[in-house]
């Protein structure tokens, strides 16, 4: 494997591997992506496959323009036109990360949005992080992988939501999809998100009545932790 | 032990020792069995051995036909002839896994059906897994462990669900049960089962009107994963 | 440490070693103890010493007449007196565990009985498990732990609960006492107890209008594991 | 690291090292800081610092009176000027944690106090946890960090709450502070924040009457194991 793609393919696993560390997956239910925009290529998880038992060689490697394998025997993930389409349609992203962890599995089922209720959430996401509509019958019935992307570019389109600045989103009736710079930037996001997924959760229960924290309060952390103002962590970060 | 039921012995040896692996477990509250149909015999924990102590040989094989010992020299499951009498009535079931893990017996206390709320139930189960009705006063003082299974087999029947495309069952006040085509693929089931109920009950809390998915995109799911049409995994799975 | 009470001491080491292994303590927050009748001594763990740090010469034995204590250097269980008065009232019991477990505590802290919602609780407990009334403020500014024990006698005797049959109480605003047959039995109670709590609150929230479990079933399942015609686990159990 | 400071640090480093140990924080929110007043300097994990990656020579020691850097080559804390103020206002603290632990979390993004609803708190808070106001849009603008010191502060002085007796603080939207009087014993009162708010919720969502235990109960197991008459615990300790 000293391939072109070497490099993609260890992310991609070392990132796929990270999931059950952080407790994110069971079973098989997650799957990591990276994508190499030089070189025009996407690497996934294949379909199916534990994690134990996971290893580079099984990465495979598509064409970002149209899916084609360029390398690696087994078949993708059975998400892999989602991530296609992400990456092809949000050229900042450059990992994502589709877990069914199970507090951001509950909002997405649930059909609700996951509010900014602290600095938590302000820290990593610049505002709530939307759920999706659900997808229609014809949208199930047809390319439906390709068209769970859609919804989600829907989404953040037509709610003027930046990706990078709000890096998660929750599908309606399935579950959470995690962006960021790198496949492993986008588990840290899914790791996140899970945690603020279960903290809302407790949050609405012990004060049925909370609200979102102000404005001001979601810049001041955002912008702490992002942009070039930032001041959280060491200069090299 | 080099009889004609090693394998069977230790396939169901494995998948007890899965339960506390999984955290299904809290002491010896659980049991997986097996059954061999070509030699016409079931194999079953025995009753109350823990399982850092279980050993192949402790497992007990059962005649299918009417539950007598062929090997082994301990007391079987006192859940016993409700295992024998689900392999009896459904030949399609390989492994039977009964726990009292705690979402699945907290659902099954409240004596509810779990809905189908995602597309994490629609990967594994074909629609709600049932709850059964309660068992009355006569069947509880009667053959109360057969009993269990002929409520288990009349919730299948009356409500015309299949055991194999939905292969688990909440029974009332009591806790689960979940099937596969071998033990360990019972097991798998059980584990995805608890799961699902954590999930329903947190996504029930954040949404109390909440609605299960439509039949469009359960079947989506389920015949992704289930069936000829299947794409999930890899070909030889 | 070859003393006349060697064996108890070291039972009772071992079922406070237990306590963090089954996750029922934070810090030092629990204490188990066990009864040497013929001896008339008990032995409890020393007050504030770690459970990583916790040897059997740690442990104190006391006179069971009179709580005058008889070997060990440490200043024993601020609750020893509650202990005490309970081995006094209740010639049956062998161990006694107190924790500050998190789902009985919280159930202590609302106050209320923990019911029969299912057969995991009915295989343990014959019957609710009760929580005792709040302690006046003269008990609570008297002997504080005597009256602990005082009012968990009142409990048991005033609703007629045997707590040989229903082995474990919660104590209101405060937490729960196991008992058992042995130091070791009791922890086993308390882990059990800690997770019907679990289960019944889940159970509540899952399904408000949830009533306890039938008599019948309740007779069905205690007397499946207890008594002359019990049928769990193995004859020489 | 020879340094007149080194000390100070490792304590510092230790208390920090704890915080994943006791499953306080996800990647690196929390920091734990201490005070050496006889050398007039506080020290503090830096920002954004890997706990597994932490050693001691990256704690910062600054100075006490105005936070000038004397040792350490890395960025403090972020939360570093809200530490500092709480040491000059608070000459008793020698330790303060803030970590974003989920149960606390939860109640302070609920904007709510941590009310002593049992002995479990009693045992370590002598009352209610106070939840502060949250900050005003000039507060958050202006010097944030310091007067989220600011406002803690006003939330002890203004309700007379001694941050001795109730070394913990849940500033709203935001998350927890615990003090002790050393780095440790400051993550110690955090571990139990934590538990005390896990608890509370659940008791809560049992009885929705429920009420704080009586201000005798509370004495009695306060004093019991605080100051003079205290009898919890080794007379050395």
């Amino acid at each position: 494997m000293s391939s072109q793609y070497a490099n993609l393919r260890l992310a991609v696993l070392q990132a796929n591997l990270a999931l059950p560390k952080f407790d994110l997956v069971v079973f098989t239910w997650g799957n990591v992506s990276a994508v190499d925009r030089e070189q025009g290529v996407m690497a996934i998880k294949p379909s199916g496959v534990a994690y134990d038992e996971l290893r580079a060689e099984h990465i495979v490697v598509l064409r970002l323009e149209d899916g084609h394998i360029v390398e690696g025997d087994l078949r993708p993930s059975s998400d892999t036109a989602t991530h296609l389409y992400l990456y092809q349609q949000f050229p900042e992203l450059g990992g994502i990360t589709h877990t069914h962890s199970r507090w951001a599995v509950a909002r997405a089922q649930a059909g609700l949005d996951l509010p900014a209720y602290g600095t938590t959430h302000a820290d990593h996401f610049y505002g709530a992080v939307p759920c999706t509509r659900e997808l229609n019958a014809a949208e199930i019935e047809g390319d439906y992988e390709l068209n769970t992307g859609l919804v989600i570019g829907e989404t953040f389109r037509t709610r003027q939501i930046d990706p990078t600045a709000v890096p998660a989103v929750l599908v309606a009736g399935h579950g959470p999809f995690a962006f960021g710079k790198t496949a492993m930037d986008s588990v840290h996001n899914a790791v996140v998100l899970n945690e603020c997924c279960l903290m809302a959760s407790e949050t609405e229960r012990n004060n049925p009545e909370v609200k979102p924290i102000s404005q001001v309060l979601l810049d001041k952390h955002y912008f702490r932790k992002h942009g070039s103002a930032a001041y959280y962590g060491q200069e090299s970060e």
